[in-house]
């Protein structure tokens, strides 16, 4: 099941819903598939099972916003499988109040999965890519503990949307990554029972500002302004039992060439040792977002290639999607 | 005018309210003053003029969370200041639909006043204290540009809030700060104009565990578990007109026993140019943070001192108040 956050146009202004992929249309370019609304396909369940107030309950049950729907953990991914099931199975047009049930391309635009994230924090956790982008020296504390920044959660840029370059760079890159999605609260979480605590799964590209970022490194903070001008999260946003994340081919292709390909299966801390870490003594809640680090080879830095004016980024998790953005100064 | 977040204990519930300082009972203690709810005095005042529907227009105009009272910009402060006059010459005791005006010392919990602010930064604007922390040497791009990292914002800390010391941490302190808090949404702000972004300042007492921070520091990105474990902020809110900032005298009393002294005067970077940089590519918002940066010798690090278990921080900036928490192992 692929999840997706999308809004739809009405004559009282546009409206945000959540939405699961169709797949008997699937298509490799995000936005060109039919979704189905989620929060409707499960009213229209609970009206055929007789609830006399479906609409509410189904508000209730499959919240139209991501982070409400994560705040509902596994039971709201099965309720969202069985109203995905019952509009593959029926072919209901309509929910309760002739809520529309499914959008074709064209009808929808495509958002991030989680459009404003509860927080945004990003990893370095693959050796190579560390290792490339440092001249070689790796600091110790990188073996002993998942380093990580904290990105801007109102930064995220939507499937398909332009990223403004910056003014004050010269040098932008990108950075294929998987993400991280929380969706239990939780803290001083044990690594072997963290998994629970990671509803799924996104592609993150941390574009960077290359030249401003090395100048703040240097002053012992951030990076800030290296990083916060753009966050790529999505197209899709796909539950952890759906996907074996460590072995999903992963691309990076720059106006339609191969930049990049690996796996986040290089992590030196995992996912689970990552929750843990970032749990000390810090409560986790529900739309948190952590990155996982770039793949080795992820980004230009480490071919020594930058991004150009007008080019075009597609990064490709197989079993998620293809995220791209067209960089304009 | 002193603004502040508060609770109250309801038979449904604890309830959320937006308060200021009654002047006629000040107290250099948080918590030992008659707070004004102004929400409920603001719908006093409406009910006084003949509004069929004060309740509800006092909800829009002096909305009682106070990031939604920040979106009103200078015009919920100028409402504020109405309702705080108000309740001052009328005694009035009770706003539409009986709701309580004024609560007493012990009839109210206070919270931060942004006890989940929208972000948090933090600089490291003052010279001496970089001097002092970094042995001397200051990196050329500091003086450039304010570097800054952001914060946990899920991590502030009410005002008397014990603060847990994390188990991973042998060394903690705390630093002595003033943050601006932004009232207006802005994108590549300029310096000369970035004053009236801000809609006020409020303490800021940045914990550090020092230990794990340095660590931290040598991977080159963050500090993250060094900071994210606690957050003061508080006790009040202060609009930008009610308070001199740069000369406004600020100490730091541990267990009584001044520590340290100092003013942000010394900024390097001013909170003005501060907000033109963040705000480069980067839209502010509404409840957005941002913290100076520690005052000279404003924290353990640059006395050779640290906390110990049970040690009382009280931080307090004339003009705003006193700031206190105990941390605790």
């Amino acid at each position: 099941m692929k999840l997706a956050t999308f809004e739809v146009d009405t004559p009282v202004g546009p409206v945000e819903r959540l939405g699961a992929v169709d797949e008997s249309t699937e298509s490799d370019d995000a936005g060109d598939v039919a979704l189905v609304d989620l929060t409707a396909a499960y009213g229209a369940v609970l009206e055929a099972e007789g609830e006399p107030a479906p609409a509410a309950l189904a508000r209730a049950h499959v919240p139209p916003a991501m982070i409400a729907f994560l705040e509902r953990g596994d039971r709201a991914i099965e309720d969202a499988r069985e109203a995905l099931e019952y509009a593959a199975e029926t072919d209901a047009e309509r929910g309760p109040s002739g809520a529309t049930i499914r959008y074709e391309p064209g009808e929808y635009r495509l958002l991030a999965p989680l459009p404003r994230p509860n927080s945004l924090r990003d990893c370095m956790a693959i050796e190579e890519h560390v290792q490339n982008s440092m001249d070689g020296e790796i600091a110790d504390v990188w073996y002993e503990l998942p380093v990580y920044y904290k990105g801007n959660a109102d930064s995220v840029v939507a499937p398909g949307e332009t990223v403004r370059w910056p003014d004050y760079s010269e040098i932008m890159d990108y950075e294929l990554e998987i993400a991280a999605v929380i969706g239990k609260r939780g803290r001083d979480i044990a690594a072997d029972e963290a998994d629970e605590y990671i509803a799924g799964y996104t592609v993150f590209n941390d574009f960077s500002a290359r030249d401003i970022q090395g100048e703040e490194m240097d002053g012992r903070l951030g990076p800030a302004k290296g990083k916060d001008f753009a966050n790529g999260l999505g197209p899709y946003f796909v539950p952890r039992e759906d996907i074996d994340v460590l072995e999903a081919p992963m691309t990076a292709r720059i106006d339609g060439e191969v930049w990049s390909a690996g796996t986040v299966d290089e992590m030196y801390h995992s996912f689970a040792e990552i929750v843990a870490h970032v749990s000390q003594s810090e409560t986790l809640h529900p739309g948190d977002v952590i990155g996982s680090g770039t793949v080795g080879e992820g980004c230009g830095l480490e071919l020594g290639r930058w991004l150009s004016d007008g080019d075009t980024v597609a990064l490709e998790v197989e079993g998620i999607g293809t995220l791209e953005h067209t960089v304009v100064r």
